[in-house]
């Protein structure tokens, strides 16, 4: 009875769920202090003290009608400058609230964008290992997902790959960093290299390519390491932005996009974009919590918090003989399934009461995802079980 | 630069957004009290006084991580069944937590289902006039929209063009009772005879053919006219809901989806839809408000503050020689355009700081919809213009 479309992503979507269901039955059979979910992206670590307050005061002082009613599909206009200014003194851009578009998290505003720019056909070029429903996203518009294979020694990306994968119809490059799932983050010197690639191939094929940074993760980023603001190395950049991991709101469903008056096209594109949300059926980001994350722009979740979790995790996993690149930001370890088959990993660390994600999901095989943003305690309950699973594997 | 599905649509909505600006400007030029802005669906009657309390309770009371986490993708599980029991306790049927998706606002809601269900060239069959919307949310599918005309005498859905409209390519019938822009609610008799021809034609073409029936109007009823649960009368229905109107929060986006166990692939259209709301970039409905709607399931807006309005314009109006069906419900007359082109029209009363919509935005041309979701002091200064105009059109 569903669309042909649908049949597919059903199925692929239920090995995860499965995944999921399996997890559940695990704490029921063995007690939930005996299982250890490293499955999912939820963030463990409480929002700041600033939004329980801002809830309250937005709530309680200011007009009922505007804190629940319609806006301009945009966002509010106050809340839209705000983002602006605090991005400007932070990185030194120069956008206005026009440049800003509240979404319905980054996942809402990658959809927006897509909608916006693509036809039918044309080709998004993203790195692997990459958060798996980019493809999702770029086939809800017929887009076609072009992936550059992963550089496992680095997990950066490699240009001459990118070289290769653009095309005529190439629409979109698109980059996520600090990075779901490996955790890099591009440098200075990376976004240079990347910025001359995509202006030489811009000129090459002569239409304009967007790069998109999907920045959920911006905030999380450890050592002191910088996240560079990707609008200052190449003009065409548009940012996608998510206050769900920097303030643990992920249910809220509130992030921006950021649509620089530099890009080719841009009156039209903001214009679009404003149209793209409506008739996806966002209509507009939720509108209390917006009022709210306007109130909470220099706020960030403790990062020590996942940093301590990250050492622990990859000093002692690295111990017991796993391969992994130090993540420097966001709260994912990318680890080798050592020789193994990623899913036959998977399957013999859920014996182990583990659960893990694996690496094929991000177009990486031989790899598996373990999300950190859990309770420390858990880690050094699980510590065990991954280092019997190191010596099982090697065999 | 922009993708040429979004050109067209651009085109027709700064058609809109400009009828918006002018007001601004409008309002600017000869002073807010001067204009009358009848033109948007946004409640004017603040939320009941149980929606701060619950926000209150949730944001201060409930674990942080609970109320602005990720839950499952249909939403919080405890909110799906209080939601269930509400109906079940309201209409007497029989719906488990499997059967309520809650979604980003109906429009969300309507666009989860059409993933869903259909493929590229599948026909919705929707009574003019109807919501402008509907034609964006099923080309987002790239499904088309078939129109039956509209029936201006008692704005009544017309059974015998249903019965032409529908084709072996027709998958979805969509209702919206109470309805935008008419008012009219379709009572017992007619859901019982459009229920006989979907039956019919179902078996006819030899496909389920989908009722879907859109109520976000269905708490503002006048006069205790009683608005039938449609899924008691036709067994392949699903409902979309939002709470935008009953509670006064349209900013907020939340609303849900009914998919009974009874409809014809219902297991499969529930899983479904459950993905298509998560790769559409909704994910979930906001999280925060999904915990405060499942506290205040048993209250609505004070329906009497839009009784007056109602009263107030109608009585006026049709003094005046407008011509009108009395609306049950919603808070929208759908009036006559005299012999007038309604676009014309629109701008013929623009000139007395007047703003409403022409019905061709509704598929409705030679009528214009005015909101009276509006102060009621604005209806009464704006009476003297809606006289003048009445006089001047008819000259």
């Amino acid at each position: 009875m569903i669309s042909d479309k649908m049949k597919a992503l059903v199925e692929q979507s239920s090995v995860i769920r499965a995944m999921f269901e399996e997890g559940k039955n695990m704490a029921k059979l063995y007690g939930a202090e005996n299982v250890f979910d490293f499955s999912l992206g939820n963030p463990s670590v409480n929002p700041p003290a600033q939004i329980k307050e801002a809830i309250n005061y937005v709530v309680n002082e200011e007009d009922e009608n505007l804190v629940h009613g319609y806006m301009n599909n945009s966002g509010y206009e106050d809340v839209r400058k705000a983002v602006a200014a605090s991005l400007n003194s932070k990185f030194g851009t120069n956008f206005s609230y026009e440049n800003i578009l509240m979404t319905v998290g980054a996942a809402g505003g990658l959809n927006v964008i897509f909608k916006t720019l693509l036809n039918p056909g044309d080709e998004v070029v993203a790195f692997a290992p990459f958060f798996g429903e980019y493809r999702n996203y770029v086939s809800n518009f017929d887009g076609k997902l072009v992936v550059v294979a992963p550089d496992t020694k680095t997990f950066m990306p490699d240009m001459e790959g990118l070289r290769e994968a653009i095309t005529k119809k190439t629409k979109i490059v698109l980059i996520n960093t600090p990075n779901n799932p490996t955790g890099v983050i591009y440098g200075d010197a990376t976004l240079k290299e990347l910025a001359k690639v995509l202006d030489e191939k811009s000129k090459e094929i002569g239409e304009p390519i967007y790069l998109i940074a999907d920045e959920p993760y911006r905030e999380l980023a450890y050592d002191g390491v910088e996240v560079p603001y990707v609008t200052k190395y190449y003009a065409n950049t548009i940012v996608g932005y998510s206050y769900s991991k920097s303030l643990s709101l992920p249910g809220e469903r509130i992030g921006y996009l950021v649509i620089p008056s530099e890009i080719t096209g841009s009156k039209e594109i903001i214009s679009a974009a404003g149209v793209a949300n409506r008739i996806l059926g966002f209509v507009n980001a939720p509108s209390l919590i917006q009022r709210v994350v306007g109130r909470c722009l220099d706020v960030q979740v403790d990062v020590d918090i996942y940093n301590r979790n990250r050492e622990l995790l990859y000093n002692s996993l690295t111990e017991y003989g796993y391969e992994c690149v130090k993540p420097q930001g966001a709260f994912y370890l990318f680890v080798k399934s050592f020789d193994m088959d990623d899913k036959e990993f998977v399957a013999m660390a859920k014996k182990k009461n583990i659960l893990v994600v694996p690496g094929s999901s991000f177009g990486c095989p031989g790899y598996v995802r373990i999300a950190y943003c859990v309770d420390y305690d858990m880690i050094k309950r699980s510590l065990k079980g991954f280092e019997e699973l190191a010596r099982e594997c090697n065999k």
